[in-house]
């Protein structure tokens, strides 16, 4: 399987995170990448491609086209306010303030474009976006060029982008930008699986209201797990998109006896609705070491959750996720990628 | 003029609040009151009672009533969680996510209940909670027995707090609560002149609906000035309350000049609407020296202020709101009381 992955990643680093009560170093680290690619070329999965040229056209119609172009100045217009250090917001429009105020203040636009404390910008911020960004739609690519499977390794991680807000480390939704690539190269009906500890709440704000692009999240129950506002079991979805919006929450604790069943019940789904590609939302937070999620699987259960999808017969994309116990997430995630390929 | 305070605001004392990339040590200090309550003494403006004890009645009307038992448990709950240090939320529900998925865990639900980082809670928050409400209510009693004015000194401030909200240093929305004691009292209808820097956006978000509890705000312009996302112009109230809002937001650097014609047009509004009773928010963050506003009223205006309000010739609870310029503060909310009594 050919990998698609580019070194400005790295520019995004020595972010602060808004935890409870502190700003801290940001778990979500350049050697994250580092370790999945030196992992790829210790197997010898395959050739890791630099991703090729792409323009912002996708990422426009995914997301609201000022949030795109917020993010591209947010970092100039910080420190053209005179501001050092990481970028973070420190008020947000929720429910009895309005969301239609655009602020002219950097200050103020960071929490008009954010959910949380967790997406902070530094210099090199937005070149990691755009990298990731376009190494999924690379792999995209490839899937639609007549590659049976494709790994995007981005970074920063995409699904917990919505339509108009960054949080939880992402900032542009790169599967549901690699979705909406397949669908323009011709596939009728796509399906995002998010297999992430995480729910991907901007994965399914995006497809809300859409039949062409279904969704399945597996995660934890967001009564006890961020990003706690969105990932329900009874969201299935409205309009075109009613029964098009699967969501697997569980229970803190879930081993692969509990885990790999929501896995069936996910596939099972994706076999229902007939799509013609699958792009998998690949967190690997889900390992029983990560230090901010709270699920058990082993490392010997990655190369089943490969085998798995691999069994769905569908074209197929891996997007990079979460995954925070950095030591073992390259053994992790290009487990799922042997797994997918029968290795 | 009688004055209404509680030693107890004295608790709520080195919490940390969030700004754009930092976590500091909060403008909100308790030296805010003492020097206020000082300058009352020193200028002889009447006795300082006080509070009455009060049951929360009133806070679970003009809140959920589950904010309210959040705010009273939530020091208790963070300590429980294991958590030491100041309480502040990290993640919050703006649109895309839900508002009605009320999480189980204490740091999720410290963003269900509030809009920013900026009011954390430390062990004796909840007290001065309590007594800031008490002594707005108080004070609201003394003006519905005849008193034709009273002054509650209340920390925490309370204007920011909306319905199931905190942020801004505000917790239970104090003028909200005095306001509805008025009705109670037999008031028909009651006006809210909210004269702080900032948008008073919790008081306009409870009072929204209703024609009998009328707001105006004069405040700074929410495209470049906190809270951003509330405060426009074209807000007038809807349903029974289109019409019973007005917000005169101007331009940073707004001196008497402007500043005191926007009164003008406040003050004839609540003329027009015939209210029975009045509840002053007053902040004096409009002073010229204030650290984080940017107005520029002078001390020798506050006065001013005071003696158009009394023109009105309508009963007046006046409530503290905020103005951090601490060593001013003294003079200039004294100074609008002073002016208010013709002294
Ligand atoms: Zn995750
Ligand atoms: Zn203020």
């Amino acid at each position: 399987m050919k990998t698609v992955h580019s070194p400005l990643h790295a520019g995004h680093a020595g972010q602060l995170e808004l935890t409870a009560g502190r700003l801290l170093p940001g778990f979500e680290v350049p050697e994250r990448a580092e370790i999945i690619k030196a992992r790829i070329e210790a197997v010898g999965l395959g050739p890791i491609l630099a991703p090729t040229a792409q323009t912002l056209d996708v990422a426009t119609r995914v997301h609201r086209p000022d949030y795109v172009d917020f993010l591209a100045r947010a970092w100039d217009l910080w420190i053209a306010a005179g501001y050092e250090g990481p970028a973070l917001p420190f008020v947000w429009p929720t429910r009895g303030l309005r969301d239609d105020l655009r602020p002219d203040k950097i200050t103020a636009l960071l929490g008009y474009y954010s959910f949380d404390g967790g997406s902070a910008f530094v210099a090199g911020t937005w070149g990691a976006i755009e990298s990731s960004y376009a190494a999924a739609l690379t792999a995209a690519d490839l899937v639609a060029s007549g590659e049976r499977g494709a790994y995007a390794l981005c970074r920063p991680p995409g699904h917990h982008a919505g339509v108009r807000a960054a949080g939880g480390y992402c900032y542009l939704n790169n599967a549901a930008c690699a979705a909406t690539r397949l669908r323009d190269a011709g596939a009728a009906r796509v399906a995002i699986l998010d297999v992430d500890f995480h729910h991907g709440n901007g994965t399914q704000e995006i497809f809300w209201t859409r039949g062409d692009v279904a969704v399945v999240n597996l995660h934890g129950d967001p009564a006890t797990e961020y990003p706690y506002f969105l990932g329900a079991a009874d969201e299935r979805g409205v309009g075109p998109g009613e029964g098009f919006n699967l969501n697997l929450p569980m229970a803190a604790g879930a081993d692969w006896a509990i885990w790999g069943e929501a896995l069936t019940t996910g596939l099972s789904a994706i076999r229902a609705w007939g799509v013609d590609a699958l792009v998998v939302s690949l967190g690997v937070d889900t390992w029983e070491g990560d230090p901010i999620s709270h699920f058990r699987l082993k490392t010997s259960d990655y190369p089943r959750i490969g085998a798995a999808i691999a069994a769905l017969g569908l074209p197929t994309v891996f997007v990079q996720e979460g995954g925070y116990a950095v030591a073992a997430i390259g053994d992790n995630a290009v487990g799922v990628l042997e797994g997918f390929e029968g290795r």
